[in-house]
């Protein structure tokens, strides 16, 4: 089924006063999709906080599509929150598009060194890797790493070798329209931070499990070694269930420059912000006044980073029927860079539905900031 | 001068109810060594939260007392808080009875690989080392990393050979009586759990500033490339400068089990404790309900660690006369496990205290926990 109906976006861009009221509107939307059998489930996927060219709209946006329905494929088979967001990073590193696995960075010794990380909501269990060469997916590994543990700098002389042979043999074939090159000089160019495209995911399952995760190829041209803010816990990503029936599920994955997604631990402090009643506001203070005015960040003239987030809730509405199991799950994303490519979609969607979210014309990256988002009912099972 | 008229140890064995007032504490002794001449700062030192022997109580005290030397001697010679707590924490890396720098651990591979961090509450600048090799004090080049940068991995052919050169050297020494080993064996023997002797320090000179490190070598027989607790951010140590003139400047390091110490942020949530009213009631509340009582530690029977905690503020009485400019400094340390290693020392001391602190007899390692501390005041210079 196609019908995606209960979910609608809300686009804003915030100015500090503005704030849209997703209760309302999930309000409105309550009477819809009632009697619909479906299997429940949402994903939210960004390729990075950076700047993003139109003309590279098209293939970020790709990428962006085929996590989403890599995940979706996952929660329609019956998976968990965190099976399928780990599915996500999958195609997201697999890109070379992105700053990811295969399409990441090289450091100053010429090497691919990625940092991922994953975490669970249900177990709180986490999982990291730091500085690793070699590995397809750097997300698998941090989710075999059976938790907390980092395993960094898997360091060999071969790795380093067939890593300088690739480099040499991409070279040679580069007369001048090698797409992923040309693709890293113009984001150098635009905005000096090529380093910002690091990918993510949140996703929710129907039992109301969250997730999330993060991968990155880190700072081009970085020391090798170093250890960017994907594999840092409460930086690159977070992800709790509700403890109680007051509270939220709440899954956040980040994007930036990893000293300041690191020093303010943005991840998690957005997760503590989403236990606010007003999701969209919480986020733009949690962004203003956590990230953008951090006095971590003091000595700091512009703050980069962009976070995805979700969470969600047993619809109340939904509870005085007994025939229905709903999760109101509210999505959000906000970034301080120029754009941010989002992509989300539901179990009850036929595709996902991408964006690239850019700040308002006249104002400065780093020190303003745009927040969207959007709010998805998952059905359960009628009688 | 050896006056140390203005420091007071308090010791309790906490069992959730009992609490001492620092503050009252501090106000009978406010009248002592008003007219004293002498440079401010104050040092406390760990040798790691664990199993302390009676029989080797001697050398852990020992090198507790030398580490505080070193740092005084630092704040004496007009140094800030971060290059006091920097060699305070070299002196704790150099002894081999401590897990850290030379005395560390070895791995799964027989290397040493060390972590460590640093942070400075001024700048509120962090250094941090991952999983580093072939490097006398791990805790100089977290000092060095200008900041955040983690520098993991530092594996090379070279170093391992010449640590397995030593190990194998080390071995055929030992005919029986190496101390190192012996200590080793005997910690694993009584607990099981000989990776819990982490260092670490807290600083506060005159100025108010504090800084705060740690340094491990990790478990014995890990995985290459495991980062601990002490390479990681809000989870080893923590230093925050008063942010205005209600609030405390406060510093942490930990020491105990890496996954139970990161899980739960420990060093950062302890920080965050030392804002309210009461120190000890506040860190008493922290270790229950932010560590031993963690929803990221439920499936945990045992969680294992310990903590020193400082915190300074300008002393209200002394600012009612204009000659003098005093810090009072309330000083804490608390663990779950058997027992804990410190040693204090303030710059009017002559020599520091060590004490080791044990949970009460009866008690569960993992389930229960001993807080005990201090107050000191640091005097500026009268007219």
């Amino acid at each position: 089924s196609s019908d995606a109906g209960a979910m609608e976006s809300v686009m804003n861009c915030a100015d500090g006063q503005q704030a849209s009221s997703m209760a309302n509107l999930w309000s409105n939307k309550q009477e819809s999709s009632r009697t619909q059998k479906a299997k429940g489930g949402f994903v939210l996927v960004h390729a990075g906080a950076g700047y993003h060219s139109e003309s590279k709209a098209k293939e970020y946006k790709h990428v962006c599509k085929k996590a989403c329905q890599r995940a979706v494929d996952q929660l329609k088979a019956g998976a968990l929150a965190v099976e399928a967001v780990a599915a996500a990073l999958v195609e997201l590193e697999d890109s070379p598009f992105t700053n990811a696995g295969m399409g990441s960075n090289l450091n100053l010794s010429g090497e691919i060194e990625c940092d991922a990380s994953i975490m669970d909501g249900k177990s709180l269990h986490f999982g990291a890797v730091g500085a690793i060469s070699g590995i397809k997916n750097p997300v698998s590994v941090a989710n075999l790493s059976h938790f907390i543990t980092i395993i960094a700098g898997f360091f060999s002389l071969s790795a380093y070798k067939r890593n300088k042979r690739k480099m040499e043999l991409a070279e040679r074939m580069d007369t001048g329209h090698s797409q992923t090159k040309k693709r890293r000089q113009s984001n150098e160019n635009e905005n000096g931070s090529g380093c910002l495209d690091t990918v993510g995911a949140v996703v929710v399952d129907l039992e109301g499990n969250v997730a999330a995760a993060v991968s990155s190829g880190g700072l081009a041209m970085k020391h090798p070694g170093r250890i960017g803010q994907a594999a840092h816990y409460g930086c690159g990503c977070w992800a709790e269930n509700a403890r109680n029936v007051n509270s939220y599920s709440t899954a956040v994955s980040t994007s930036g420059c990893g000293e300041h997604l690191i020093r303010t631990m943005l991840a998690r402090e957005c997760s503590a912000a989403m236990q606010s009643e007003d999701a969209h506001q919480a986020l733009l203070e949690a962004m203003q006044n956590k990230f953008i005015s951090s006095p971590f960040l003091a000595s700091e003239d512009r703050v980069l980073g962009g976070v995805i987030v979700l969470r969600c809730c047993t619809c109340l509405e939904a509870q005085s029927s007994q025939n229905i199991q709903g999760k109101l799950v509210e999505f959000l994303w906000s970034h301080t860079t120029e754009s941010m490519c989002v992509g989300y979609m539901s179990v009850q969607d036929s595709k996902a539905k991408t964006h690239i979210s850019r700040l308002p014309s006249g104002t400065v990256p780093g020190q303003s900031l745009a927040i969207e988002g959007g709010v998805c009912r998952l059905m359960g099972v009628t009688e």
